[in-house]
This record gives structure tokens, C-alpha cells and sequence, in this order.
């Protein structure tokens, strides 16, 4: 059960240096994890530059969204349309009513032949699943010009299609089989976003490499549901018949990731393809390709019989996911605390050397606000016996600590001109530094 | 499938008010979720008082292990000796090693007849499984008079025995049968655990209430594990007998749980009790406890068997579970923001104000350093145009996200005698800053 994690592994073990002090990775979260959010963050927020060219393609409020931004890839117009029927393009975009980005794809030369069309989807916009792009709404807007109809959906900074990360190598020297644990959870998060679907009377039919995104480390979300049940909407359906294609395509989704290439499920390349997954792959994999492929005798294949038959690996992920989540669990007490110090720091710094206090009597030697002072060089400003700066992280850390729970422990502090020293609690200084910053407090509201 | 989640849901949508500020729950995380995180800090780390009666029976020093915390509750004794056929105790202590907690159970009055018989439980060490504490090692040693075993698990602070939780009423009429979607996340968990304990050809035996952790809402470990292997050593075993009485115990407990009643599964009340799951839960659920407790006439059952068997809820639980993951992303999304801030609020701290500077003509007013301290009172000093005090968080993180990023953006910084002004852009004062904390740095280095 020792396999290899398709999740992220932050946390290192706590284990402490020689000095018997905790490492500086015990404070903070992992850098690995700081760089993707910090990557995330910047994402949600990106704007286009006001010369750049594509501006003026770009209408300055759509709907009720402003700040519009594409998202398209260069080279992905010439596969346009080849999924939907029409072309189609993607905006990030900022909502007016929340202030949240969301993604826009637009929908061109599609003329919507009734209202009802739209109903269509309604029931995707009920939908949440942690593996479906959720639908937040349908309009139909002029401020491209024509009269377009758009889809509004959750946004997910840095995320990108699985045809990309997997299925474009550049250079084919590089090319690495996608590991098994790997396939599994994605064959799992598929077969669950699969099956919710089902399950409400609907077909997912976007099953495809371009319309699969990774918006975490290996973590799989279906996108662009419900275009096709309102472009669609006056073809002829058969819901078993659908739901089957979907298996199909699922199917082919994982043959095409096993062998990374999208030439893999082609009539001639078939055989060779599968061959090669029984030779690299187990043969649990193999089952499940071969049976979601093959045409069916009598009964139709189902979802249902799929689970059944995936069900170890759902075990084996549900494991994986909850040492992830003990793992971001881990994360969050530390950064809690830094949190928690912060604010800490914060108080000192409005409390220490307001300009108001240089003539109070209550901060100079004799007053009972003297030793804030003393306090705040114990933390920042001590020297080692030759007089180098002490810039020990650690030392700050432990006297914030002690200071916020309020121990009994007690210091000594001395005056900078070394002639008097003062023996105090951190229980004491807690009381001395809540009262200092209560009567700041008061005093706002007093005059307000 | 809008079911109630049996895991944690901290993050709030990132909403904002009305003034389009950013709520102060979105820069922090969810109350709920720190008040856990503080709870769980500090039972990490508690001690005996002196004075506390308990300490005159508690060695200073066991092993490697210090500060040892009798972790029973004070009734829990009465039971004691029914689950291993001896007296067991469990302390928290502190390795000397690593400085972690660790859990140490000590079973009274066994004596240890081979060395091999510690061999047993070999396997028992190298086992990671997120739904079973770990055994870290077992040791025998004199300190508590006699000759007695050690076994040292992983310690989970804040932690609950499932018997302790839902089985110990005080008063009936608060009586609320647990739901379904927690029952099933339990099964889960158990059955995960299962699986690779038998794979791995073992036995676990504790399925048992009060061998079980709640370790977090909902969260399920196996407690105990190997102890059966040492002190059973001489028995003569059967591995698929032994085996499928664990399935036979999971039933029960299953049912135990459905009913919150141990007295559930006594010969008398069997058949009521299982009525009472028909009546009350789903056919699926029946169904499993039947299988598990039924009698087999040809074939013992299998956890292959019950995997399969219950593949939708595990697909279910990988559901709850990636968006339980994608809330911890969310909450700390907003947490890593502070160990940043801190970081840097701790350079102001070491710079500002430092007594040698004190005459240090670079930092009085005609000095180069002299815009750090007018900054310095930019960020907490500002007051009112009524004199009352700025104590507004958002501009102190405002200010220090801009100082961080060094953005070109100019500010007005006032001398405390509003005679002078500079204007100055973040970019400078980062690089004023860096330069007097580099100093700081090398004036260390320089003489030592």
C-alpha cells in the first residue's frame, strides 16, 4: 500500500536539528505550497495590460462582468469548434455582485432558436461536484457585436487541460508514461463526476482531453458542461444510449492518457495501443479499458458496475486523500500561528513610541508603561557580549508565545543606560500591554 | 447527492461588505477551525501540575520518554483489563529524541516469556495507514516498579474513543441516532483499514469501541494495534479464522453504533436491534450488518468482498473528502499571507529603534534611515484628524503587502513635528529597508 501519492506531500516530519530546535520549516508552511498559492493568487487578479493588442477585441463590461481577460491559448484556435459545433473562446472575468472572478466561454455564431434551450441546462446549474466545473449561469449578450451566448462558470487560477500537460510533448525524447497511481485517481475522480451525472438523468459528453482540467496537483475537474444539452437542444436523444457513449468516451479518455498519445484510439492504432497498456499497465487497468471499449452483446455497460468494478481503487484513494488532508491539516496549525503573532506584533507596533506618548510621564523611567519599552528591546534589540545584533527568529517567536499565554515565567529587563534593571512576569507584561492598548482603544471611541 | 458532509466545512464564500472590504473572516481562518487547531496546541503540550496527587505514581523519565501525562479518564478504569486480559494505562509523554508527544500504553502485570514474542508485532511498525494509529515501538522497563511493556503509539491531542462519544448517554431523552452519511463514513474508514491489515496478513482484533479514535470531526482510528500479537504470542492462531472474526466484530459495531447502544448486540436484543436498523436506515446499510454477522454456510466472508460491496459510498466519501480539501486549500489560501507579514513586521521590529541608533546621525532627521522611522509611524502611528488613533488592521497589512512587493506606488510620509515632508515611493523604502536589515546582518557576521 506503500504506492507513490497522486496528491501533494507538504509536511516534512517534525524531527528538530541537533540543537534540539524545531527548523524553520516547522514554522512556516512548505515552500512548495507557499509557490502555488502565491502562483494562484497572482492568477486571479491578472489584468491585460492597457496596450496590449488584444484589448481592443475586448468589450469593457459583459453582462454584469467586468475586467474581461482571455484565457485562450495561442495555438488552440485551430482545434475551435471541433467539439461543440462552433468556435468558441474563454474569458476570465470579474463579477460586480461578488467581486469573484469567474471563467466566460462564449459561444459564437450560435443563434439560439428558443427559450427553452436554456432550460436545458438548468439542471447543471444545481450541480456541485469537487470534480465538475460547476455552471453558474447562461446569458445572451450584443457586446461582441453579434448576438453571442455565454457561459459563465467557476474559475480555477492555473489550471490547465489535460491535452496540454499530457498529450503535447514538444520533444518526444521526454516522454514518460503517466504513472499507474496517477491514472487511477483521475480514472476515480472520473467515474465519480460520471456517475452524479448519471444518476440525474443527464449526460456528461465533454469528456475529452481539452475539456478536462487539472486545477490542483492531479486533482480533475469536468468542464464545459450543459453547451451541449442547449446547443443540442433540438437533436433527438436517447439518455441510455448517451450515458453508454459516455463509457465509450471515458473509455477512450484513458487509453489515450495510458499511451499519451491522441493518435492511441484510432481504428488502425487500436490494438497496438491496447497491447501496449497490458505490457506497462495492470491488468486491473487493462479490464476496465477493454470493457468500457467493447461493444456490448446484450446489456448495455453502466456506471454502476463500473464503481463496482474500480472499487479497491476508490479504497486506495480515499487513503491518499485523507493523509492529504492530515497533511494541509498540519500546514494550517503552523500558519495559524503566524497568524496569531502577527496580530500580536501588530498591537506592540501601535502601542510602542506613539509620538503622543514622548512627553507622558507614564512612559518615561518612573511610569508604569516603562517596561512596554524594556520589552520590546528584550525581543528585538538584545546584543551578544561583543555587541553584534541578536536577529535570532527563534528568540522572537518564544517571548511572543510566552507573552500571549500570559506565563508565570518571569525576565529581566534593563534600561538602555544599564542602571536599572526590573524583574517582571509575562503574566505582567500581558496585563501592562492589554491595558495599554485597551485605553488606545477607549480613546478612539471616546472622541468619536 | 447534496447530502450532509461528515467532514469539517470552514471556508464562507469570499463575499464581501458593503464597502467592498473583504470580510475579516476572509484574511483569517474560520473561527471553528482555529478554536480546533488551539485546542489541539494545547493539549500537545500539557503537563502535571506539582501538586497533582497522580505525580508520586508517574516515574520522571520512562525509556527515552519525559513529562509523562496519564491520559484515562477516571472511569475508564472499571473496564479495564476486558479488551487485552490485562490492566492497561496510557500516558502522554515527550520522546527525548525528537521532542514529539507520543501515546504510551503500558499493560500491567504481562510478563514477556521470548523475545520473539516482540518480533510479532514487528509488522505492526512499518505500517502507515491513515485510519490506524501507528505503533512507534515497544519497550519493557522497570520504571514503574515491576516489570512491565511498553507500547508507543502516535499520540492525536483532543482525541475520543467512538465509546466515549456515542455510547456513553448521561441522559436518555438526548438520545440522536447518529446519521447516516457519518455511518458510512466510518465504515469506510474502517473497511480501508481492514483491507490493508489483512492484506498484509494480519489480524486486528480491536474493533471495538473503545479502541477507536475520533481524531478529528468524524475522523476514525484503530487504537491499539499489535498488542493482541505480543501477549496472545503463545496461542496457537488461525489466520482466516481470525480474520473473518473481524469482520464479525466490524458488524457489530456497526450495528452497535446504528443502535448507540452496546447492549445491542447481547443474544437477546439481536434480532430487535436489527429491525431497529431496518427501520430507521438504508437497505444498503441492513444489508452490510446482515452479511457481517450472518453465519457463513459455505465460504467465510471477505474485506475484498465488503470493498466491493460497498463501492457507491466510497465514492460518496472520495466526494466529501476532495471538498473537504478544497476548503483546507481555501483557509490556508488566506493563512499564508501571515507567516509573510510576520516575517517582515519582525525585520521592522529588529531595525526600528535599535539604542545604538539612538546617535547614530544617519537615522536623525538629516539622516538616510530617518524615512524608516517616518514609515514606521505611517504604518501604526497615524491618527485622525480628531487626534483619536488609527487602529485599522486592513491598512497595517495594506501597507505591508505594498512595502513587500515594493510597488512604485508614493506615499507622504510627515515628520512627528509636521514641519517636513518626504515623498517617497515603496520601492525606495524596501530598498532602505533591506539595506539596514543587510547591515544589521553582516555587522554580525563581521565580528564574530
Amino acid at each position: 500500500m506503500q504506492q507513490y501519492s497522486p496528491y501533494p506531500q507538504y509536511s516534512q516530519s517534525l524531527i528538530r536539528n541537533k540543537q534540539g530546535r524545531r527548523n524553520m520549516g516547522s514554522f512556516f508552511m512548505s515552500e512548495s505550497l507557499k509557490q502555488d498559492i502565491v502562483h494562484q493568487k497572482q492568477l486571479l487578479y491578472m489584468t491585460l495590460d492597457p496596450n496590449d493588442p488584444r484589448i481592443k477585441n475586448i468589450p469593457p463590461m459583459l453582462n454584469k462582468y467586468h475586467s474581461l481577460y482571455p484565457l485562450d491559448q495561442d495555438g488552440a484556435k485551430e482545434n475551435q469548434g471541433k467539439m461543440f459545433g462552433y468556435v468558441t473562446s474563454v474569458y476570465k472575468a470579474i463579477c460586480t455582485q461578488d467581486g469573484l472572478p469567474y471563467a466566460i466561454r462564449r459561444i459564437e455564431g450560435f443563434r439560439l432558436s428558443s427559450e427553452y434551450a436554456l432550460q436545458a441546462a438548468e439542471s447543471w446549474r444545481n450541480l456541485q461536484h469537487p470534480n465538475i466545473v460547476s455552471l453558474k449561469e447562461i446569458f445572451v449578450s450584443k457586446e461582441f457585436g453579434d448576438n453571442t451566448l455565454f457561459f459563465t462558470y467557476d474559475y480555477f487560477p492555473g489550471s490547465e487541460t489535460i491535452e496540454s500537460k499530457f498529450l503535447s510533448q514538444p520533444n518526444q525524447t521526454s516522454f514518460q508514461p503517466i504513472s499507474e497511481s496517477v491514472l487511477w485517481s483521475f480514472i476515480t475522480q472520473l467515474v465519480s463526476a460520471l456517475k452524479t451525472i448519471h444518476s440525474l438523468g443527464l449526460v456528461c459528453r465533454v469528456i475529452h482531453p481539452s475539456k478536462i482540467l487539472l486545477t490542483g496537483k492531479n486533482r480533475i475537474r469536468l468542464n464545459g458542461v450543459g453547451i451541449f444539452d442547449v446547443v443540442n437542444y433540438d437533436s433527438p436523444r436517447n439518455l441510455a444510449q448517451f450515458q453508454h457513449e459516455d463509457l465509450l468516451l471515458l473509455g477512450r479518455l484513458i487509453l489515450t492518457l495510458a499511451c499519451r498519445s491522441a493518435a492511441s484510439i484510432t481504428a488502425q492504432n487500436l490494438s497496438n495501443s491496447i497491447e501496449y497498456v497490458s505490457n506497462t499497465y495492470s491488468k486491473d487497468l487493462y479490464n476496465l479499458i477493454v470493457y468500457l471499449l467493447t461493444k456490448p452483446v446484450i446489456n448495455l455497460p453502466n456506471i454502476d458496475e463500473v464503481v463496482t468494478m474500480i472499487s479497491g481503487r476508490l479504497l486506495q484513494e480515499n487513503n491518499y486523500l485523507h493523509t492529504y488532508t492530515d497533511d494541509l491539516e498540519t500546514e494550517l496549525g503552523k500558519e495559524y500561528e503566524n497568524g496569531r503573532l502577527f496580530r500580536l506584533v501588530t498591537k506592540l507596533g501601535f502601542i510602542n513610541e506613539r509620538p503622543l506618548y514622548d512627553m507622558d510621564p507614564r512612559w518615561s523611567e518612573t511610569g508604569d508603561r516603562y517596561l512596554i519599552k524594556l520589552f520590546r528591546d528584550y525581543i528585538f534589540h538584545q546584543v551578544y557580549d561583543d555587541g553584534t545584533p541578536v536577529l535570532d527568529f527563534y528568540h522572537v517567536v518564544e517571548t511572543l508565545n510566552k507573552l500571549d499565554c500570559g506565563v508565570d515565567e518571569k525576565i529581566l529587563l534593563m534600561s538602555r543606560d544599564e542602571q536599572s534593571l526590573l524583574v517582571v512576569s509575562y503574566k505582567d507584561l500581558k496585563k501592562c500591554i492589554e491595558l495599554a492598548f485597551s485605553e488606545l482603544v477607549s480613546q478612539k471611541s471616546h472622541l468619536n
